[in-house]
This record gives C-alpha cells, structure tokens and sequence, in this order.
C-alpha cells in the first residue's frame, strides 16, 4: 500500500512537470514525439529513415534515451542534426524531468519545430511516464507476435499512432497482421495504424506525411 | 535522492525474500528457472517446445508472469502441466513476493522439481528483482539487433545463459550474430550462449540438455 502511495506521489509529480513541458512546447511552436517500443523494435531506424526525408522541411532535434552507451545518438549524428543523449542508468523510461532539463539546449538549436524524443526501450513502464509530447507513437515489430497489444495494453491505450515496423520480416513469422490491428484497435480505438519497413523503406513516406500533418493540424489548433 | 533511497529499500526487503524462497527451493529439491527478456523475444514459445521434450523425466511447473491477460498460462495447459498466472497489473516485473505467493500452490502440485517462471516481458526492471531462482536465462529475439547487450547490461550480466532466438530469421535480418555474443561476452563472460528457433526446432535439444546438465548440478552441489 506504502509502495501504491510513493507511486502516485511520483506520477503526480510527473504530471505537474510534464504539463510545464507542454506549455513550453506549445509557446514555442515545438511538435514533440514521444517514441517508446520494446528493446529492438526498430526506434532508432525509424528516426533514421524519417530525418532525411523531412530534415530540409523542418527544424529537428533529437533526444535520446538509453540506459546506457550512446550507440544510437552516434547513429544519427551523422546526419548533421542536433543530438542529445539522456543516459538513463538503471531507470526503465525517461520521465518529464529528464525532458524538462534539456530543454535549454533545444532552445540553443534555434528554432527547432520538431523534436524527437526516442524513449527507453520498454514496453511497460514508459506508459505511465506523460514527458510532455504532442504526440505519443509506439513501434512493434511484426517479430513480437499479435498478441502485445493486449499483453501490455496501456503503452497502446497511450499512444496516438501504432508503427507495425519490420514488416519485410511478415512471412517469416506466425505474425497475423489482422489480428494485431484488431488487438489493437480493441485497446484504442483512436490509434492511427502504419506498417513500416526500414529495410525495404516500404511506409516511411506515408510515416513522415503523418508526422508533418500531425504537425501542421497542431498548428492550425495553436 | 529520496526516490533512490525507497529503492534500495524496497530492493533490500525483495533480496531478503528471495533468500527466502532460494531456501525453500533447495531444501525441496525445486529447480527454479526465471525466463526473462523483452516481449515477443519467444519465452513462451520455448516453453512450449521444452515441455514436450522433457515432461516425462521431470516434474514440472510453470508461473506465467503477465501484466494483463491469462493468453500465456492458456498456451501451456494444454500440455497437462500445472501453470499458475500472476497477473502484476501495471507493475513491470515479478517480484520475490510475487513468487512466495504462489509457493504452497507448488507444494500442492506434489513432487515438483523443475519450476520455470516467466517473467513479464521488459529487459530493464526484472534485472533487478531476484526471485530466488536458480538460474536465469535471458532471450533475445536475432530480431532485435546485435548492440542490445551492450544497451540493456543489468539483464545480460545477472543471466547464467541467454538464449539467441529466432535463429530462423537470421538471413532475413542485419543481426550480426558473432556481434552479439562478443557484445553479451563482454558484459558477461560466464553467460552459456545457445541459438535456438522455435519455428525449425534448432537448439530445443541442446537447450533441455543444457536444463537439465544445470538440474543435475545444483543435485550433486546441494
């Protein structure tokens, strides 16, 4: 019960920040995604994919988050764009203090309109942990079976759009795609469903269209 | 500091129940088994083709660790085995006291000498809770890229074996397999390194025997 109590007091402050984040966000014309998966599903490939294709058209940043190494901020800083890497240690997600102490340096980039917040990789905890963001994406790779959406229901009931990544891999398992976009569907029905391959580029276009319309509707609303 | 300091309480009393349960096991004679890894690397796809293979030479149990469903513990009834579902809610690993929980069950199931835990899936929290188990075996999906020992070090270095699974989507994938066991050797020198494939059946034997050589051993150490 104790334990139930501390958990609250941490997600209610939490919350308390990450609406500051927002607000900040908001004033500033900063689009914020906040990308979270299980370890391997494909995070830091999606982002490679995505930056070349919209880098000319908007100002981007990326934060991001791993226990440890800075193996995948090593990845994308070959594209020339501002990277931070958050090392999280032995916590299991980043949470909106992390995100509220780096945002001097997003202001430092000067006029960043995008920023990419690449989560730990979890399934579990990130869920609980608001950072903030405009919008919350989760990826599954078809490897992780049709199941996951009603296994670890709140990362999918929490997250504006589903990427089904690795979707060359399909008839190489027993992954019932179907299946998977009802599983979903039934934990949230708002969920906007992509399929992406990073191997084959199959749905990194239609990604990246949902992303600058995603941004351009939080535009239109500010 | 505060939140630190909570933690190594709560990880403290968790440490002192699983001595607990270590105990229990030994003087019982029980082999306990916790299966960890991210979700869908297959832990339950490789209990099911164990089962099979060595349900006649051992008494077997198995606890399915879940944050919600009962899809699991359904999987493996069907092979006539005695399967317990723990279903932890939002809490994103098994505990020591989740497993004392369930001990009289396991008595009550009457001669049990190998206990398999599933452990739900996350490669970040369940590092740190020991159960009392005497082995722990970590899965990891060829899907989900060579460098995740490197980025997930608390699973791979508290695990006696890892288990490369899904060895069949090998050529379909950029994992680089000589990689990863130099990179999960590196964070784990002792760690047993088996490949394995659910779909084909490669390395289900060596895996059961290397069960039960681990079964024998702790016999001949107690």
């Amino acid at each position: 019960m104790h334990e139930i109590l501390i958990e609250e007091k941490i997600l209610a402050k939490n919350g308390e920040i990450a609406s500051e984040n927002r607000s900040f966000f908001k004033e500033r014309k900063i689009f914020a995604v906040n990308i979270v998966s299980s370890p391997g599903a494909g995070k830091t490939a999606i982002i490679e994919k995505t930056v070349p294709l919209i880098k000319d058209k908007v100002n981007l940043a990326v934060i991001e988050g791993d226990l440890a190494t800075d193996l995948d901020a090593r990845r994308l800083l070959k594209f020339g764009i501002p990277v931070k890497q958050i090392t999280t240690g032995k916590a299991c997600h980043l949470d909106a203090h992390n995100i509220s102490h780096i945002l001097p340096w997003v202001l430092e980039q000067k006029g960043v309109s995008l920023l990419i917040i690449e989560n730990v990789g979890n399934m579990v905890c990130p869920a609980e942990y608001d950072l903030g963001e405009s919008i919350r994406v989760v990826v599954m790779s078809v490897a992780e079976g049709d199941d996951k959406p009603l296994k670890y229901p709140a990362i999918f009931s929490s997250s504006d759009a589903l990427l089904l990544n690795k979707i060359d891999l399909l008839g190489h398992t027993d992954f019932d795609i179907d299946k998977a976009k009802e599983n979903a569907l039934k934990i949230n029905p708002y969920l906007k469903i992509l399929e992406t391959s990073c191997r084959t580029g199959e749905g990194i276009n239609e990604w990246c269209a949902f992303l600058e319309g995603e941004m351009t509707g939080a535009e239109v609303k500010a």
